[in-house]
């Protein structure tokens, strides 16, 4: 059985999937559209990647996972792009360098476009031939789903590579936004006991990867979450009060990551005239002390849990308290998503209820847990297998999508994942706390 | 309350407090015996220690939170050593770099005989002046499981500085060992649910390190485990059948660190004449393949356990299984701990009845855990709470102790903890696999 | 006094000058021509630099150093240039990381066509209005000399880009060239004694660099140097006599490069079906045994000159040899500058008579003299004087331009300079043996 | 012909020899004698050796190339030695990593004490049964200038070894040594021309190593050199104008090097309590700024002469300037070589008459003349060969022996060597400059 579409799509969904299709692949074209064929090229960092190739990537993954092996007709755009644009698949065969893909300066951005367009054209008429075969539309699905990711990526990695431009160059300029005091924290407590986590199709839809799966029982103890993700105020207040020079609030292996850094704020601060200035998809800007915290490591994110006396929440934690919430927003009006265009974590806005605020959007919140398989875990056959379970080792989970994130994306059960050093994401925290601990 | 012991001990200890004092203390000067003073001075990479230095910062720990603090009329012996032989509680101070340790040729090996000598006399009469003082009791309990840690990474540690020279030097030659072949694996099945985990005074001793606090609820999927660790024969069918060779077996970072480091066999083995040897405790021998497979990263221990379909267990699952055995050895007799002098892990002795074998000694098992806190877990207070919490991040579990582990020392409950690439240490693993699945 | 120009130019030579100055101008914009913005946009490696910033730069230096100081009506086109494009004169300011070139997206390549432009305009307007004036005219001609020095260096650097791009693509592919067999070679000899070296106005023509100068006696031992440069095979018969194992010809430090390397054949060599072949700007073609060997490190020219029984020629018997030349090509026809166009190597045509062949073009060549001022050397005043002298450490000379090199560039006085682990300029040798010895 | 020897000695210099061998293999040990076992098996970086392994390693030079080719009878102490204690003769076979020196802990120092012994005797009874046998005697005359090359590496080495020791023990503390005021710098003026290079028998003594031939012809520009070297406090008033602020004053890799090591003082040096203080052979201690400046690498030497309106001399200037000067000291009194015992450069003595002082002895003095072959230079057939020859690139002159070297072992023509980045040798400079220019 399929394990990526938990439930069966009904027969009718391949006009919707193809009216899908069409606009996650227009929107990323659309995120490129400010840059120049330069900018596309460039790779700032070993991580990171090209506009281009995330733009050659995904298409790649449409050619390979659904045209060659379900479209009889089809005939590859470029055979050389089976190595070119192949990211980590050693079951598809050999990938160029990681570390090299801003070298690969042809094909050019129009190539790759026209390379985009002749993809397209060929998962279209699929979907028109065999529109409603569950098995290619869990294909086209999850490469969507993929793309989606890249989207992400293409904006954090291009945030990246305008950092290192002298210049400075800004993505889109949209500031200042209007800023709101945030409320004070409230806790909310849960009682624990024997939960069901993973995915679970009628509560996060139909649509998962394997990483969430299988849903499965874990034992919670009772504890406490905050109402709303840390702010940069707050962790100033932790910089103030020492923060980065105290090693007892470290992890022993953060404590080095920061030492030999000579870290003493967050990524992309710097210091001008007594004040902290920031790097942001909007050019250098003042650190506005109302939004959300990001691009914190999770050595800065657990240190900054310690000193205010909490930790970090679990993922299960976490999952379990944003059950009950829409993904899409809650009282506090829709969540920033990267369709909103701000780009950047935005004040909370309204006051707080029943609830907690801004678990989905604004930025991905660490977890304390590690990311490893759930039990009973099995990865998808083939080489798509590659995708989520070979990376189980030295990451943490973050969850609740950002700013940075397309809308619709994320669920209460996804689990995203990043080394503890990674910084370049939109990256914060929500703290949590024991209950009678 | 001090949570080092969990169950108060009784007043009549002290005397025998004090004879386990003088025997453990003693049987580390014994681990030192073969070696000349220059083999104590070096370090033969950052993770290592000169033998020198374990037998100093052991009697730097008594002397620094057992005698400090409690001994008013103690005298320290050199103060320059709270510097020289502190190795990474900042609490205390300022630290000599831990990767220059092999630098400090000053003391040298006599005068530390000589300091270790003076704490003796120190921690004796404090003894003997306040024994029955429960507090100062449990740190010197502390202070011994401490040095019995020690004691095995100085025979870890030797190791290591021996395989460098090129001679290659034993440590001490005591092979072949007799051989027998063990018996094919057989699976035990545990039928989970929720069960306790976590250090259990009644089951493990009234000792224990905090990382094994508290005992907490955890929930089992169904699992078996294998009756006995895989040997260096099942790693060989493993290589033949190109372990090494296929990404698919490992994961993204376990491939990496295999291909940049062009490995194709565990640490310490060299290929002579088309046969393999290894570099042991005993000099070069050639591979028994009846003897547990060690020296293997948690990335090989993966690697093969994917390869046999199966998987690690987890460290819940582990403790599970090691519940109802004696931890000194069951029926296949004593366990292989470093006071059978092997050095080295042995064949399975005797017929596998109706629990697993070896699960004690020989080898610490890799688990597919990654070290993090327990539910409520909380460091001690003072900067003894550097022990083990600061360093949960990118390590795995191993379980069982090893065949350099001091008898008497492990539990069930104990938890061992290594980076992924850590090859050093003898490190081994025991197959799990889903029930059902 | 300026010491550009050694001779002073006669005020008739302006109209020359804005002539050279379109000629030269223009040739650079030409060599980029077959290139996407892509490829004119990355940095293989950290010392080589993007065509675009090879295209600004030339031009950052006539706006630096020939508009600013002279031209009381220009205005910058974009002050953030002065930082972006500056290479390395602390004189002038900050400058952006060497390394990181290839990260400057902006300005496109598009915009630095116009900042070209708008420099050109500036330039010739001076000319027109000052034309004569000795020290505006000796700054200009300085700025197409270093322009002509970068025309070459665009062409190595754009090599070494596409041989790290998975496909190798070529720069322009005119394959194959007509291959002749080259003479064995002839030995002509010199009898040395008390002879001036460096720039000679009458020889050499006004221009030169400062490191060129001043002209001064030196003493020469008796020597013979070789009819023409090494070719590909003699170099494979050093490497079929095992010339890369073999410790005793080379210097310590080249051997170390050579093992932790694990080099065994020049640069851009790789092996196909058990025949060598090469990364060229025509792309990937067989190795043409009549062709000078070039991608020499210094470590390779020397230990391929001890095998032959011979040595490297010092910088001052190469000048000397090759006095009586002409620069432009002798006998043979023409010398193979970069004006050919073919852009690799050509074989000795022609035979040899009266004088060595192929002493300017083809291949650079190393002498076994380092890179150090001349008695009585003082580099040119102001920041301009970081041109040359700074660098003299560490390097050795090479002589006599290669295929990329303008014509009409090099003279027999000129001095390039690299490290001798460099490898990718088109830099060969030519041997040199004592007499009597 | 034998080179090492230009003039045959006489036959009756068997006797001679034989005490010489015994005074310098004593003089040897006896440097050793303050450190413990401990002390002298440790390397604290790559280039350094462990003091033991100095012992061991020049001990087999003379098992090497004396009594194995020579000795009929002689029995090879312990075969393994051949590997261990060779440093890089590839002629002879394969060595032990050179970085890894620190980790051969086998033999101990003992045993290495016991194989000097028992070549020692071996030399001896050569000695005595072919005493005069010229090629013999110049083989030991070899072993006797190799030994003392390493006598000032043992105490170089330790120093350094010392200096990254928490307590920075002293190797022998007598300190202060009496301080006199230098005077000022005077000039001496050479004229120039054609002059003979090199080794000279009838000056400089009969022995030589190969580098120093032939002697040769080369011509000298009018030149002045300082009568005395630079002093620390001549270095302060460098640092105090802002010497390492200013990227003019340096080379470009010196600049590079400065910044990277964000380098602001000279090696072992630290400032403490708003002063400079100092690590040497007797501990730390205040700089004294009239004695001669020490651990400066070129690219340091070169920017203060640069700052001085000087430059360094050549080293044919160097040699040409010390020619009458009696190697063993002058008018001032005798040279502070290492057999003075103050392991540290001392102040001028007496005042400046005819002649420069302090050429010899205190400080090897930097040249700007990089380490190349004379003209006609020949290494010494056989392993031998590679003593010197191999080691000409990247590597700059320095003349005139040091406080740690043995008395008697430079002359005028004696050519050390280093790269431009070492620090660890008693290296300093004496201006010069150019007359007319």
């Amino acid at each position: 059985m399929n394990r990526i579409v938990t439930a069966p799509p009904a027969p009718a969904r391949s006009a919707p999937l193809a009216d899908r299709f069409t606009r996650i692949r227009r929107a990323m074209v659309d995120l490129a559209a400010p840059l120049s064929a330069e900018d596309c090229q460039i790779q700032s960092f070993a991580d990171a990647s090209p506009t281009k190739w995330h733009l050659a990537h995904v298409t790649w993954f449409f050619e390979t996972f659904v045209l060659e092996p379900h479209a009889a007709r089809f005939r590859a755009f470029d055979p050389a792009f089976r190595i070119l644009f192949n990211s980590y698949y050693h079951g598809i065969g050999a990938q160029a360098p990681r570390a090299e893909r801003g070298l690969v300066t042809r094909p050019t951005l129009a190539e790759v476009l026209v390379y985009r367009a002749h993809v397209d054209t060929g998962v279209q008429a699929l979907l028109a031939e065999r529109g409603g075969d569950a098995g290619i539309e869990a294909l086209i699905e999850l490469g969507l789903q993929h793309e989606q990711q890249h989207q992400e990526l293409l904006l954090t990695d291009i945030k990246h590579a305008f950092s290192r431009h002298p210049l400075r160059p800004a993505y889109a300029r949209r500031w200042p936004m209007a800023s709101v005091r945030p409320q004070p924290v409230r806790w909310f407590g849960h009682e624990g006991g024997l939960v069901e986590a993973g995915h679970a199709p009628d509560l996060d839809g139909s649509f998962c990867f394997d990483n969430e799966t299988p849903r499965h029982r874990t034992f919670l103890h009772p504890f406490e979450i905050a109402s709303r993700p840390a702010t940069h105020g707050d962790f100033l207040a932790f910089m103030e009060d020492g923060g980065y020079e105290r090693p007892g609030l470290w992890l022993s292996m953060g404590w080095d990551w920061r030492r030999t850094g000579a870290r003493e704020a967050p990524f992309y601060w710097h210091r001008e005239d007594d004040r902290w200035r920031s790097h942001t998809l909007h050019g250098i800007v003042d650190i506005d002390p109302h939004t959300p915290i990001c691009h914190l490591s999770y050595f800065e994110a657990d240190a900054f849990a310690r000193w205010s006396g909490a930790r970090l929440p679990t993922e299960s934690e976490w999952e379990h308290a944003a059950r009950a919430l829409p993904a899409g927003g809650g009282a506090g009006g829709p969540a920033n998503f990267a369709d909103r265009g701000a780009f950047h974590p935005l004040p909370q806005t309204g006051a707080v209820g029943a609830e907690p605020v801004q678990m989905f959007g604004d930025v991905w919140e660490w977890t304390q847990s590690a990311y490893l398989p759930y039990p009973g875990y099995r990865p998808l056959a083939g080489a798509v297998g590659e995708y989520n379970g070979k990376f189980m080792c030295n990451q943490f989970v973050l969850r609740g999508g950002s700013c940075a994130t397309p809308a619709g994306h994320v669920r209460a059960s996804y689990r995203n994942f990043f080394p503890p050093d990674a910084q370049w994401q939109f990256s914060g925290l929500r703290l949590a706390r024991d209950v009678g601990g």
